[in-house]
C-alpha cells in the first residue's frame, strides 16, 4: 500500500516560480498575513495532517464504509478522531473571515490543503468540503441574523453542511423540483419532501448539521422561476445559539458510491421539517448556485487529488514490482527481475501521470488568480 | 434495469451484407453445416438463452457474489441452473470437432454465441469461456489418450477448465514461476505451488475442473526456458473416464474483480498435486500461448460485450428519463420534462456507443476471417 506524501515540493515552485503568489496576494485585501514563511508553515501543517491522520485511514474506511441503523450512520472507524484533529486545527476556518473566526487567509491557500486533504483520503474530505459551499451560500444569501448563528460553528468545523438539490425525478433538472416549504405564521416554512444523494447528509461526526435545500412555495409558479432556498438545521439552533429539539429530517438510508464508501451519500426524508428561507422568494436556484460553484471547484479539486493518487500509487508500485529486465541490462542482479521503473515505457508512463497531476493543480490554483482578478466567478473571499 | 436484447439485425447484417459468410463458409472444411438457415437458427437459440437464462441473473449474481467457505466456492443464485441450461443446449460444443461430441461448426459462429453471452453476463460467460482454451490446448498439445479422456466432457460442458499461470511474484513476467513438478515413476508428476487470479478455479457448476498449469521441473533451465506444461484435474480421471480420488489441489480463498463478482478467482494451493504433462518438457510456455491466445480472443470479446452492454443500458435509460424539454419544442407534453433521448446530444453519444459496439463486433468477426485465411493466429479448428 503506497504511502501518501504531499508533493510540497511541487507545491513550493508553483507558488514561488510559476505563479508568483507573494505579488498577487500583495494585490488582495485579505493578502496581508499570507506571508510566504505563513504559507510555507500552513502547508507543512496541512501535508502533516494529511499524511499521518487523513492518509493511515483512507484504505480502512473503504474496506470498512459508512454503516447505517436506524436513521443513523456511523463513520469508519478512526473517522471521528481525524474529523476532531481537523477541527483543532482550525483547517476548515483557514480562508473565512476572521470575523465569523476563521484565519482570512486567500482562499488559494485553503485549495492547497484541499488538495491535499482530497489526495490523502477523499471520503474523509466530503465532509468539511460539502460545508465550504454551505457557509458561502450563507454569507453571500444569509441575513445577519443567520450569519451569526450558524456562520460560527460551521467555520470552526463543529457543524458540517450539505447541499440538497437532487429529488429522484431530478438531478439535472431542478425544475422539476416538488419538495414543498409552507409558510407558518412565525415567519418560518414547513419542509416535507425526500432528497437523495445527499454528500455528507448524516454523520457521527458533528452535533449538527445544516442543510441548505431547494423547495417550492405553495404558490409559486413552475419551473426554476418557483423554487426557493432554505436552510435546514438537523437540530434546531435556538437564538443564543445553543440546541433545541430535533428537527424532522431524517437519514431514510445511504447509497453506494464507487470509491467512496467511508463518505455517508445520504437519502433524507424532509416530514414538515422546520426551515428558514434564504434569499429571496422564489430566486432559490440562483442562491443556490453559489453553493452548487464551491462543489463545481470541490469536483475540479477530485480530479486534481485523483490525479495525484494514482501516480502515487503508480509510482511506489513500479517502484517495488520487479518484472523482467532492463533493456539496458541488468540492475537488481540481486533479485530475479528488475523494477518496474526501470523499463523506459513504464517510466514514460509515470512521467506523464506526474505531469498531468503537477498540470492540473498548477491550473486551478491559475484559475484562483484569474476569477480573483476578473471577479466573474461567484466566489465570497476569493 | 435495462433487459438485454440480442442485435441480431445487426449480426446477420455484418454476416450477409458485411462480411459474406455464406462464401466464406464454402471456403471452409468445417463450413458445409453452417447454412444460412442453421447460423440464423443458432442465432435465435443463443439470443433466447442469453435474454431469457444469463442476462435475469446478471445483477443479482454481482450482488450476491460468490461464497467461499472450507476450501468450496458457491456461485449465486441461479448460476447452477444457467449453467446446466448451457450445457443441456450443447452451446459449449458449438465449433469443437464432432469426433469429441462437438458439432464442428467455423468458429465465428461460436464467437457470436460468445458475445450474446457476455454482454448478457460477463461473470457467467467466464466459466465456459476458461473452458474454451484448456480445450484449443488439449487438442494442440494432448496426447491421443489425453485427448480421448479429457475432451469430451470439457466439450459437452460437463467439466470446466482453468488457466493457471500467474504466482504472487509473477504475473507477466513469467521466468519467475516457482511451482515444482517433480517426476514420478509412473510417469506422472507432483506438482508443489500456490498459483493467484485463477478465474474459474473453484465452483460448484461441475464435478471436475481440469487445470492447466505451468510449473517448473526439478532440472529445468532458469527463465523461461524451463517451464513446462502439465494437466492437473481437481478430481483426478480413471482411465475409463470415471471419476477417482480428489486431487491435492485446493482452493486458499477467491479474489475481489471489480464488477465480475459472479466469477469466482480463486487462489489456488497445489500441494504434491498429481499432474500430468502436455508438450514437451521446457517447451510449456510456448504450449500455453494457445491458451492465451484464446484468452485474449476472450478479452477482445468482453470488450465487444461492454459496448454493447453499455450502450443497451444507456438507450434504456435515455428513453425513460425524462429532464428539460426539447430544443425543437416539448416532445411529450403530459409529462413535466422530455425523455433523455430527445436531446440532440444525448442521441450523438447513442449513436457513437452504437457505432461503437457494432463496429467492435465486426472487427472481431473480420479478425477470425482474416486469421483463418492467413493461419498466422495459431489456433485450432478457426
Amino acid at each position: 500500500m503506497p504511502t501518501y506524501k504531499a508533493p510540497l515540493r511541487d507545491m513550493r515552485f508553483l507558488i514561488n516560480e510559476v505563479l508568483d503568489y507573494s505579488t498577487h496576494y500583495a494585490s488582495l485585501s485579505n493578502g496581508a498575513d499570507a506571508t510566504p514563511d505563513m504559507v510555507d508553515a500552513i502547508l507543512d501543517g496541512a501535508a502533516a495532517l494529511c499524511e499521518d491522520v487523513l492518509a493511515p485511514i483512507n484504505l480502512s474506511g473503504d474496506a470498512e464504509g459508512c454503516t447505517f441503523s436506524n436513521g443513523n450512520v456511523t463513520t469508519p472507524s478512526g473517522f471521528k478522531e481525524a474529523y476532531k484533529a481537523f477541527v483543532e486545527g482550525g483547517w476548515q476556518g483557514l480562508s473565512f473571515p476572521t470575523e465569523y473566526g476563521g484565519q482570512g487567509l486567500p482562499m488559494s491557500v485553503n485549495v492547497f490543503k484541499s488538495e491535499m486533504a482530497g489526495t490523502a483520503n477523499w471520503s474523509f474530505n466530503m465532509y468539511p468540503g460539502l460545508s465550504i459551499g454551505c457557509i458561502n451560500t450563507l454569507m453571500q444569501y444569509g441575513t445577519p441574523a443567520q450569519k451569526k448563528l450558524y456562520l460560527p460553528p460551521l467555520v470552526a468545523g463543529e457543524w458540517t453542511g450539505t447541499m440538497c438539490l437532487t429529488e429522484a425525478q431530478c438531478g439535472t433538472d431542478l425544475a422539476q423540483v416538488k419538495t414543498r416549504a409552507v409558510p407558518q405564521a412565525d415567519g418560518t416554512f414547513k419542509l416535507t419532501g425526500t432528497k437523495i444523494f445527499i454528500s455528507s447528509g448524516e454523520h457521527d461526526l458533528t452535533d449538527n448539521i445544516i442543510h441548505i435545500v431547494l423547495a417550492r412555495l405553495p404558490d409559486a409558479p413552475a419551473g426554476t422561476r418557483g423554487i426557493s432556498l432554505f436552510i435546514v438545521p438537523k437540530v434546531i439552533v435556538n437564538d443564543d445559539g445553543t440546541l433545541g429539539a430535533r428537527n424532522a429530517v431524517n437519514c431514510g438510508s445511504i447509497e453506494h458510491k464507487m470509491g467512496i464508501r467511508a463518505s455517508s451519500t445520504a437519502l433524507l426524508n424532509f416530514d414538515d421539517a422546520t426551515g428558514y428561507m434564504i434569499a429571496e422568494e422564489n430566486k432559490g436556484l440562483e442562491a443556490m448556485f453559489t453553493f452548487m460553484n464551491t462543489a463545481r471547484i470541490g469536483t475540479a479539486i477530485q480530479g486534481v487529488a485523483q490525479a495525484e493518487a494514482s501516480f502515487q500509487g503508480a509510482l511506489a508500485y513500479a517502484r517495488e514490482r520487479r518484472s523482467m529486465r532492463a533493456l539496458s541490462g541488468k540492475k537488481e542482479p540481486e533479485f530475479a527481475a528488475d523494477a518496474l521503473i526501470w523499463h523506459p515505457d513504464v517510466r514514460r508512463m509515470l512521467l506523464t501521470q506526474k505531469a498531468f497531476a503537477f498540470y492540473n493543480l498548477n491550473a486551478i490554483e491559475s484559475v484562483f488568480i484569474q476569477t480573483i482578478a476578473t471577479g466573474k466567478f461567484k466566489m465570497v473571499l476569493l
